[in-house]
């Protein structure tokens, strides 16, 4: 008896049906627990080559006089660097650090551990790669443009919703463009998911990063390059946003949900792509220096046209979380300001794609996104 | 305003709090979409050492004959070799195909592809790691027993459900027992997804190999090792497995969907196990050769006390796909064969641990085990 022999093999109009597919690589090493954190040391220690090649450790420096650097297992030369992450990462950065490792330190590195939000856990790979990859970070931000394997990197999230930590990229403000490194040598060799490291992150914050989550679920289950692998873990995450956001467990259970959601939400853009918001996300951050979770929901809150389901579950979530978005943010802009963010914008095409189909030009145009940057 | 700071750290009673956490292996690359066979030689291409050094294809014998073996990248040495799946694989089996791949080639094969349902993943696995590691795969069944890793090898899965794919484990009949080869090693280095390949697949066996994944679910999330990484992949193959089997998808979509649930549940075990239906198939398939599916589909229909809601939703699936389970399967055996079968389940100590906690030996005896095996 043969189950569906024969069965004419149908699609849905909005799913792409492709020739070749992405051989996409995971983080090969995982651990989850609270207070996982502890097992940093003995992770470390295998992949030490000898004294004098340390481990570098990047943190956010919200950390600096607190407990957390006391529990890092530094030895030998090992080195902590404490970086602000009041702004994006940008290409300058990257390049200075792997400068300042390089002088520092007479070997190369045994490994480099990014250990905050998106943006450690972005200059951690991205510092990880240009030790291997001459020359500057930004001749790098593309698709597949690294050529070697980048030292033994470690992403360690103390807040949740970016993906980061899952995700082939590490997005940098560059001379002239915000873009991705897009690379399987971006991706993790390790990754610590500690659930209490992000005890202590400030409401709004927290909030704005799992909006990221949220809205990457959103867009990518929306998408027309979705298929079922993506579509499992988007949905997944989107379901954990929602006990998150609207439902009303005990912190510590969010903690650890919310950590989930954007493990498997970074999983989801495996086959799939972020949509408008992060198109338009971009072109503010470019801009205005504005974050990349906050300018998200700044952009998400004006697509009703495109999300209409997404947006609604959006105004419940601030609302129930009691959250207020800043208003007025575009208001004392030039005509310039506003054709840079669109050209930012607009240069995202396969965010374009995914959302609207390969004609999307025909649907979007640069009056469009400016009456949108008006209202935010 | 710093949110949930000093907030006490409670914990569900069910939810064992660990002082050390596996850092648990992802399979690094995978690879999913109908049609991605057709990838498969430009997938393996980076990996070949030289003309001599074969790629090894150990294929479902089912196959012999059709399609799928012209469609496979035989080039050099290469050596496809078919191999019945109606018995569960074997330590002797293991073994004597190492010999045999050993004494056919002058140089240690590049890889092993294992192209089946669970039998040919786990036969894959275990060759994988016995060309590298001396001695009979015997000597490596139990945990972390395994010192070199293994040999470059694939994944193919032909029938969804087992979570073989993900999983660190093979498991094989010994000597003495049916028991994993569970390693770090054991996982395997890349996995292909494609769909289609489970087109034809007989009605009771895609049943039987498809509740292999559903049972899992319902152990591991009813399950003491939980925690929130292993709850929710359990909950989102939960989610698939009641799409598929409860739901009135098309073909094609119910065959993505149940890959992916198979993908999510050999994920859920991460952190967790499996429980009490799978340490008594155990013992069906030591003694009877039951096949593994089919095995936990007997052991868990009489489960009701243990898994009650599990149990209903197994019955209506069964009801719905109109499947009939054989019945008198255990009317014809000896106190000695029992007793053998309650030998290996009792074996099973984590597997019990996790279905009733560190006491289970108070509320499981022999006397349990037999009544509910005479039931069979």
């Amino acid at each position: 008896m043969a189950l569906r022999e024969n069965t004419e093999i149908k699609r849905k109009s909005n799913l792409a049906v492709k020739s070749t597919y992405r051989n996409f690589p995971m983080v090969p090493r995982v651990v989850f627990g609270t207070g996982c954190f502890e097992q940093l040391g003995e992770i470390l220690l295998p992949h030490r080559k000898n004294a004098d090649a340390p481990m570098i450790y990047l943190v956010d420096d919200v950390f600096e006089g607190k407990d957390l650097p006391n529990r890092l297992p530094v030895i030998f030369s090992d080195q902590v660097i404490f970086i602000p992450a009041d702004e994006e990462p940008k290409t300058g950065q990257v390049d200075a650090l792997v400068e300042q490792i390089r002088s520092n330190h007479q070997e190369i590195p045994s490994g480099i551990i990014g250990i905050g939000g998106g943006t450690l856990l972005d200059l951690a790979k991205a510092v990880a790669l240009l030790l291997t990859n001459k020359g500057s970070s930004s001749q790098y931000q593309g698709w597949d443009l690294v050529r070697k394997p980048a030292i033994y990197h470690v992403g360690i999230p103390t807040i949740s919703g970016t993906g980061s930590e899952v995700s082939r990229t590490t997005v940098l403000n560059g001379p002239k463009q915000k873009l991705g490194i897009n690379s399987d040598y971006t991706i993790f060799d390790q990754v610590l998911l500690d659930p209490n490291l992000s005890i202590g992150v400030p409401k709004d914050q927290w909030f704005f990063t799992g909006m990221d989550c949220f809205i990457h679920c959103v867009e990518s289950l929306n998408g027309t390059f979705l298929n079922a692998f993506s579509q499992s873990y988007g949905e997944k995450a989107m379901d954990l946003c929602k006990e998150v956001f609207l439902g009303d467990l005990e912190a510590w259970e969010s903690r650890e949900k919310l950590m989930m959601a954007s493990w498997h939400g970074g999983m989801s853009i495996a086959y799939s792509q972020v949509g408008i918001a992060h198109a338009m996300s971009y072109g503010l951050s470019y801009l205005l220096g504005i974050r990349h979770g906050l300018g998200n929901c700044l952009v998400f809150n004006q697509l009703d046209d495109y999300y209409p389901e997404g947006v609604q579950l959006f105004r419940k979530m601030l609302a129930k979380q009691k959250i207020q978005l800043p208003s007025g943010v575009c208001s004392n802009l030039t005509e310039d300001d506003f054709n840079t963010m669109i050209g930012v914008a607009m240069s995202m095409e396969p965010l374009w794609e995914n959302a609207l189909g390969p004609d999307w030009r025909r649907d979007i145009t640069a009056d469009i996104l400016l009456e949108m940057y008006r209202k935010i």
